[in-house]
C-alpha cells in the first residue's frame, strides 16, 4: 500500500520551506510598518458563514468548498476564504467597540477550495490577506492597496501592475442588477443552466461564468461604471488621488467584478506581468465589503481587505528570476571516532548548541572520511574531531575549513573561539 | 443570526497573536541550531494513513478524527497528529535516498482531535513536533529530547521534568504482551466493552483505559520494563547514560505508554510541575517509532519525534508568570486637519512607511485632540502634525513625545530625523 498527498496539495519540503519562512517574515515586517496585527481563526467554520458572506451562487460555495458534518451533527466548512472569518471574529468579539478604529488585522493561513487541478493551483493554498474594518474612507483603501504593493516590493518583483474598479455602493449596483436582467433575459435561453439561475438569483456572476464567457452579449452587457451614482464617484475619485499622489499608478478595468458577492466600491487586483508566467496572472484581489458585518449579524462596520497567495507570490519571484538567499550554513560539525568519544562528542555538541551554535554530528556511526564529508556538505566552517585521545585529555581538534588550520582546544576555548 | 467559533477551537487575536509570534520564532531559531528544517504537509490525509500508522484501537482514532468524504468520494481525515503525515512524505519522496541521513524535520501545525472540551484542550489546537528519520542510534534520541527541552529553556520555563520510559523492541513487546493477556483474562468482564475489545486487539490500551483507570488490576498489570530484552535493555541504558553527561535529568516512569501504536523503544514526556497548572501536566510527548515506514508502505527507517501543543506551552507561560515583551510601540503618528492635509498626510505616511518606519493615521476624520490621543494609546515616539499651512510650505510640524519638544521639518529632514 503506498499513501500519496492528497490530490491537489502538496508538501512543502526544507528545499522549499526556507523560501516561504523569508516571504512570511517580509510579510510580517511590513504589517507591523502598516501598523496591521495578526489574526489566527480556525480552520472551519459553520458553513452558513459563507453561505451568507460570500454568496450562494458564487462557484466557491456552490462548487468548490470541502463540507462536512462534525460528530455533534454540524455542517462545517474548510475555510475557502478569509474574510467571511476575520468579519465573523470582529463581530463575535465586538471589536467594533475597541477604542482604535479601523481595527487592521492581517492573517497568513490556509485555505481550501476543491478547484480543478493546474499549474499554480492548489485545493489548499496559503493566503496573506489583510481586513481593515471600521472606516469608510478612502484613504485606507489606498492603504491597503499600497500594503498589497509593499510585499511585491519588498520580495523583489517587478513585473507587476494594479486594476482598479469600482462596484459602487448598493444603490448602484442595483440600478446596474436591473440593466443586467434587462441586457441578458431576451436572450437567456442561449446560456447555461447556471447563468438562467444567476440572472435571477444574482445577475453579476453572468460575467464571471467560464462556460458561456464567449457570447456576443458578454462583451456588450452593461457596465458598472456607467451605473455608478455620485457619491460612489466622488468615493473612487478621491481613492484615485490619493494613489496618484503616493505614487502608485494604476489601470482601470470597469470588468473587474471578483468572484464574491460581498464586494461594492472598491475593487482591484494585481497581476504579474511577467513573460512565461501563465494563464492565471492575478496574485493578489481584494475590495470593499460594507454591509458584509451587517449580513452576518453585526453592526454597521464598513471593512476593505485582500487576499495574496503564497504559491503565487513564489511562482512570480520565480518566473522574474528572482534570487533568495538561504544562509543555513552550519556552524560546527562534531565528528567522533569510536564509542567513548561519542558520549563526549555529543556532551560537546550540547554545550555549542547551548550557546547558540549551530552544530551537527554524526548519527550513522560512519567512518571519518563519510563524517568529513557531511561537513562539507553543510557548508560547516569548523570541525571538530574527538577521538580516544582527546576524550582522555579533555579537548578536541578543531578545523576551520575555510583557512584549512587545525589546533588543539579545551571545550570553553572552542565556544570562545567559534562565537569570536 | 449569530455566527460563531466552532465549539472547542478558538481566535486567536492579537492581543494573543504576538505571544504565539515570539514562541514560533524561539522554536525556528533553536531548529536551526539543532540543524532541523522545516516540512509543510496538508492539513488532512487519507483517512487510511491514520488508521494504520496511529493504530484502528486508539482513542484518536476511534472517537475524535474529523472525517469527511472529499467531492472525488474518497475519505480524508483532518490530520489529528504530526507524526504520520511527515512519515508518509518522508516514504513518497524517497527521503530515505537523501544523502544526509538522518533526515531532520520540524513542522508548527494545525491539529485536530474531537474531544471533550476542558481547560487547554481544544479541538484544533497548534503543535510543534519534529522528526528525526533514518537513524537508530540512541544519540539522536537524546538528541531529540534536549531539543524539547530546548524550547521550554529558550522559552523561559522553569518548573518542568522529564519522564522516560522504553517500551523495548517488538520481541520485548509481544512478550508483555502475552502478559497482559494473562494478567486481564481472568476478569475482563469487570471491564467496560472498549477494553474487552482491546484484550483481544492491542491490550497495551487497556492500561490508558479512562473507564476503568481505579480497577485493582490496573495496579498491578506486569509492567513493560519486566519483558524488556537485552538488546533493548541495552538502547535504554545507552541513551539515559547520553542524557546523564549532557547534564540532563529524568525520572523513570514504567506505566508511561503514550497513546499511539507506533512507539517502541523510548517514549519520553516533559511536564509542567507549576503549582496551579491544572489536571492536565503533559506539555510534550514524544517517542521512537521504528517499524512505521515498513508498516505505511515504505522501506526500513528508524526514527524519532515528538510533539508539544503551543497552546500548552503559552499556559505553562501564565502559570510561571514568565512576561514575554510586546516591542511593538508606534515610530510616527500622522496627524492632519483638513482635506488637503490628509491627501498630504498619506503622501507622508508612504514615505515614513518605505523607509521602515512603523506609521500611522486616522482614517475617521476625527479632530485633531482624538488624533493626538491615538497616538498616545498607540505609544507612537513621534507625531507629525499637518494642516494647510503646512501643505503650503511643504514642511510637517515634528514633535517628540517624550521630550515634549517640537520644530518644523521637511519631508526628507523628517525622515533621516526618525531614522537618527
Amino acid at each position: 500500500m503506498k499513501f500519496k498527498v492528497p490530490r491537489g496539495t502538496q508538501d512543502i519540503l526544507p528545499s522549499e520551506s526556507w523560501k516561504w519562512q523569508k516571504v512570511e517574515q517580509l510579510i510580517r515586517e511590513a504589517c507591523e510598518v502598516y501598523r496591521y496585527s495578526e489574526i489566527r481563526t480556525p480552520m472551519f467554520e459553520q458553513t452558513e458563514l459563507f453561505q451568507r458572506a460570500v454568496g450562494d451562487t458564487t462557484d466557491i460555495v456552490s462548487k468548490e468548498m470541502y463540507t462536512f458534518k462534525d460528530r455533534g451533527d454540524r455542517s462545517m466548512t474548510l475555510r475557502p476564504e478569509g474574510t467571511a472569518p476575520v468579519v465573523r471574529s470582529f463581530v463575535e468579539h465586538k471589536m467594533f467597540g475597541w477604542v482604535d478604529q479601523p481595527v487592521k488585522l492581517y492573517y497568513i493561513e490556509p485555505m481550501f477550495r476543491y478547484e480543478r487541478q493546474q499549474a499554480g493551483r492548489y485545493r489548499q493554498f496559503v493566503q496573506f490577506g489583510t481586513e481593515a474594518i471600521g472606516s469608510a474612507d478612502p484613504a485606507i483603501d489606498a492603504e491597503v492597496i499600497a500594503l498589497a504593493l509593499e510585499i511585491y516590493k519588498r520580495a523583489g518583483l517587478k513585473d507587476i501592475k494594479l486594476v482598479l474598479n469600482s462596484l459602487g455602493d448598493k444603490d448602484s449596483r442595483t440600478a446596474h442588477r436591473d440593466a443586467l436582467v434587462a441586457h441578458f433575459t431576451p436572450h437567456i435561453d442561449e446560456f447555461c443552466g447556471d447563468c438562467q439561475t444567476r440572472l435571477e438569483k444574482n445577475p453579476l456572476r453572468i460575467l464571471d461564468c467560464k462556460v458561456d464567457r464567449d457570447h456576443p452579449l458578454m462583451k456588450t452587457a452593461p457596465s458598472l461604471t456607467d451605473y455608478l451614482n455620485d457619491e460612489s464617484r466622488a468615493y473612487f475619485e478621491a481613492l484615485k488621488e490619493l494613489l496618484s499622489k503616493a505614487g502608485i499608478s494604476y489601470e482601470l478595468d470597469p470588468n473587474l467584478v471578483r468572484g464574491l458577492d460581498y464586494y461594492n466600491h472598491t475593487a482591484f487586483e494585481i497581476m504579474s506581468t511577467a513573460e512565461g508566467f501563465g494563464a492565471i496572472t492575478t496574485l493578489c484581489g481584494g475590495g470593499r465589503y460594507n454591509g458584509l458585518s451587517e449580513e452576518i449579524g453585526g453592526p454597521s462596520a464598513p471593512g476593505i481587505g485582500f487576499g495574496m497567495s503564497i504559491e503565487r507570490l513564489l511562482l512570480a519571484l520565480e518566473a522574474e528570476q528572482v534570487p533568495l538567499t538561504n544562509d543555513d550554513a552550519l556552524d560546527v560539525y562534531v565528528v567522533t571516532l569510536g564509542e567513548a568519544a561519542k558520549q563526549e562528542g555529543f556532551q560537546v555538541l550540547q554545550q555549542l548548541r547551548a550557546a547558540g551554535i549551530r552544530a551537527d554530528m554524526d548519527y550513522l556511526d560512519r567512518k571519518m572520511k563519510a563524517q568529513m564529508k557531511s561537513a562539507d556538505r553543510l557548508q560547516s566552517k569548523w570541525v571538530t574531531v574527538i577521538g580516544e585521545e582527546e576524550v582522555e585529555q579533555q579537548i578536541v581538534q578543531l578545523k576551520n575549513m575555510a583557512e584549512g588550520t587545525q589546533q588543539s582546544v579545551s571545550v570553553t576555548e572552542l565556544i570562545e573561539l567559534i562565537k569570536g
